[in-house]
């Protein structure tokens, strides 16, 4: 195995069962055999790193802004247009693929869970302002909706929201994502 | 292979290929190389062989009647109060298991759809008086809100959403799909 191989091996392992926050390319060095000034080297930051062990080719990043670029209460329906835009281009059938990966692994569905809370969701929520104790539960309806989202429109293929075009998706779903990521969802109930 | 497990192959394999509608008897008989009389006799009707294809403990029969036993505007909550029930009980463990195996096999994972679309949703969209060219485009939005709901809880286990109680996730969850179910969500725009 390559140390470049090793790397990678490690920094899924410690991704998956740490999370993004708690792991360290140090710590991921170490399990790999290797100094950490070389997967600054080779892979740049942790965030790289991170993107690297996915294996993605689209970071969440200008998404988020582009998201969080206008009225607040069209936020609903930015996210869900911006969803279907990605998931409909060559990017997001590389991520069904993922995807498919993911639940047939358990390091790869926590490295996918991981990706998604930490590199779209959390950034979203921040970006609107939402008090960090309610993030973690409006973050969890949102990724509720959006998870089943995938799962009848990408891969169980059901119609006819697997063919219905975004527009008609939008008016459906952005009133929901609306309400999870400003509206009145219990967050007083439940925080952390 | 005992007749029994050929009668069983049969189904599973037509029911998922043709659909629960077109699926019939008599072509999974032929296939098995039966009598037709022999699954009448140790199988019962087509619904009965479709439940044992699919090895489900839970018959939604009975449910879809208690949810539709009250005010028309309180259905989405009472289909989340109630789903969460099954999920949350032996019964839900079992099906836990079986999407796993779902998502591994292409057979079961249609299976499961036909399962979900023509005993639950299809029957509870009826019982509503849901003009027929709407039924498709609302069950379709329900099985994206409640099979990200079965990801997100039960098999991402995703904290706090996993462990939330019944009441949190209704209050939350029972309006979206009191909309999917009885509002405006574009069903105009797609039959079918």
């Amino acid at each position: 195995m390559s140390s470049r191989d090793a790397v990678l091996r490690a920094a899924r392992e410690q991704f998956s069962r740490k999370g993004y926050d708690a792991a360290t390319v140090r710590a991921i060095a170490a399990e790999a055999g290797v100094d950490p000034s070389m997967i600054n080297h080779h892979f740049g930051t942790k965030e790289q790193l991170f993107m690297a062990a996915l294996e993605s080719p689209v970071d969440p990043k200008d998404h988020v802004s582009a998201v969080l670029n206008g009225p607040r209460e069209d936020v609903g329906e930015r996210l869900v247009t911006r969803f279907l835009t990605v998931w409909d281009s060559p990017a997001g059938a590389a991520g069904v693929a993922v995807l498919r990966t993911a639940m047939q692994h358990e390091w790869s569905a926590a490295l996918v869970r991981e990706f998604i809370l930490n590199r779209a969701i959390k950034p979203l929520l921040a970006g609107l302002g939402v008090p960090a104790e309610e993030a973690s539960w409006r973050g969890n309806l949102v990724a509720s909706q959006l998870s089943g989202l995938i799962l009848t429109r990408y891969l169980v293929k059901l119609e006819p929201i697997a063919s219905a075009p975004h527009a008609v998706v939008v008016r459906a779903l952005g009133p929901t994502i609306q309400r999870y990521l400003t509206g009145a969802v219990g967050a007083d109930h439940l925080g952390g």
